[in-house]
């Protein structure tokens, strides 16, 4: 059984400790569905009484809207566009990133998409949130110039087929981490970020 | 309360009782979640007893499944492709159909992607048959000498985008009829036609 590095025992403030719980029910989450990361796993794997855990997070719903608002945040931290001035290698960057949190968080990151599909409203809105962040964010990168150079304009229609590329996006990449079928990364790479700028762009 | 137009002391074959109650349950399910439709709301509806309800679908589950089957049958019935021969105008006429399904039936609609997307594994697998066949089809359709003038090859690659573009399709019409943001009804099948050309096109 790992414990964290830093003992229990070491003073350490609440928040702290908080934080690095939910670090750790983070990484519990990679090779596990949200449904199977209980308050008992944590309190085994950190090596800290259940009454504590209870103490920081409330409830088991309470605590798995925690861990999973922090996986949510640690997906956009690691798809961050890059400094780089070309949008379409920034996004190839970011594609790149997020295949890679896919493939080392699968079972976690499946079934987070289940829960904010189902009927959890609190999942849902941390799933939304995060997709938001995650598509308006290339609007922001790209800037208004770059975007008309593209032969697009920041409109409903565009925002809209923004969305959906980022319910494809998901869907293609779950999916080739479960069964790439000869489909090489580089080629799914290009393809996703190709299709979207395909997707965007205003009709002829 | 509305009853069924055939009365059910009229003597039916079995069978053409159980299709005559899922018809009856398909309707219900267009402005209710398919959690709303219970056996007693359709024996309610269709005047006659819960007890030969359960005859006819054993429980609520598979009463559920039943009905949602028959939902799937149904949208793929409707969105079949007419017989013109040109692929962009059969693929602009067969997501007519598709929008105009979801505007009819939404609430039901939505509740089923959810329920396929949630746990429920029976719900899973005809939701993914359903897009298998919805998918496929637009291969057979256009035929591999069509593909080849659109630039298109029938690859794992191919497929794994045209999966995309379905998960795509499904998200842009539900916020589109949601709240259609100005978007016109046309522009919004122009955007989604087009953006499947340019995502199955080979890589240039």
């Amino acid at each position: 059984m790992r414990h964290m590095t830093a003992s229990p025992r070491v003073r350490m403030s609440p928040d702290s400790r908080r934080e690095q719980l939910l670090d750790l029910g983070v990484r519990l989450l990679a090779t596990r569905s949200i449904d199977e990361i209980s308050i008992e796993l944590l309190a085994e794997e950190a090596g800290i009484s259940r009454g504590l855990l209870y103490h920081y997070f409330g409830n088991k719903q309470d605590f798995h809207r925690a861990v999973v608002r922090r996986a949510a945040d640690e997906l956009i931290e690691v798809t961050a566009p890059s400094s780089d001035t070309d949008p379409l290698v920034q996004l190839m960057l970011s594609l790149g990133a997020y295949v890679e949190y896919v493939t080392d968080n699968f079972e976690g990151y499946v079934s987070l998409v289940r829960a904010a599909a189902s009927g959890d409203e609190g999942m849902r809105e941390i799933y939304e949130e995060a997709r938001a962040a995650l598509t308006d964010r290339l609007f922001e990168v790209a800037g208004r110039e770059q975007l008309a150079a593209l032969g697009v304009t920041d409109s409903a229609a565009t925002r809209l087929m923004v969305r959906g590329w980022s319910a494809l996006t998901e869907e293609v990449v779950i999916s080739w981490v479960r069964s790439p079928a000869g489909v090489s990364r580089d080629d799914l790479l290009q393809r996703l970020a190709h299709g979207l700028v395909a997707l965007v762009r205003d009709p002829a």
